[in-house]
């Protein structure tokens, strides 16, 4: 997986490594039971500190998108463990407002949000 | 207007600051020509650096939501400065991406992603 970050973007890089690695989940590059780089290999590899790529680790390990072994090291889970929990739903849909309200000052339709939507969600895939 | 920021938050402050003003003028809550707190005011109420508040001003400036006028302060534009040019289309879409990877992974349907979208932008109010 080659992971972008963007040094001078307003996204925290922590922030930007969940984002990548779920997103690289979701187009079916990171399949269940695939390793991820070790904390260390990755924050050299990126040239970022341990404690930033430590941070997405442990994110995304809490919200169930990989588990970290002691042996195994870094390895994604299977889309069943990623099941959204109520908190984590009313999360999600709170991010998506700023968004929401951004195109329809912007005079997007809602049509056009959803265009949006489905333009990313195709490009997904079911496993 | 009540700015609501969440020092906590993984979202830098003039994120949310600009966030909720956009909130604001999606929901009918600040009108074309309504005036915003001056920096110095906002940075004080909220107890925050002058430099964040001047930072989100910045920005909301840049994308047409306020003007920063010398005599007036701080004031709301009208609907059709926001407008989207290609590029903040652009921008707007690839923010969205890494929330409907999430929202996949998560087993959301797209019926039910396109379900908050509406959810939010119904509360918008057309002027």
């Amino acid at each position: 997986m080659i992971l972008k970050i963007i040094l001078e973007s307003d996204i925290p890089i922590y922030r930007q490594i969940r984002n990548a690695v779920i997103e690289g989940i979701a187009l079916g590059q990171l399949n269940a039971g695939e390793g991820l780089p070790s904390v260390r290999q990755l924050s050299s590899e990126l040239g970022i500190n341990m404690h930033t790529v430590n941070k997405a680790y442990t994110l995304l390990k809490q919200d169930g998108f990989i588990t970290i072994h002691r042996q195994k090291g870094v390895v994604v889970n299977q889309r069943s463990e990623m099941k959204l929990m109520q908190s984590q739903y009313d999360q999600l849909s709170q991010e998506m407002k700023p968004l929401i309200a951004e195109a329809f000052c912007r005079g997007l339709t809602l049509e056009e949000i959803n265009g949006i939507c489905k333009k990313f969600y195709t490009q997904f895939k079911e496993l």
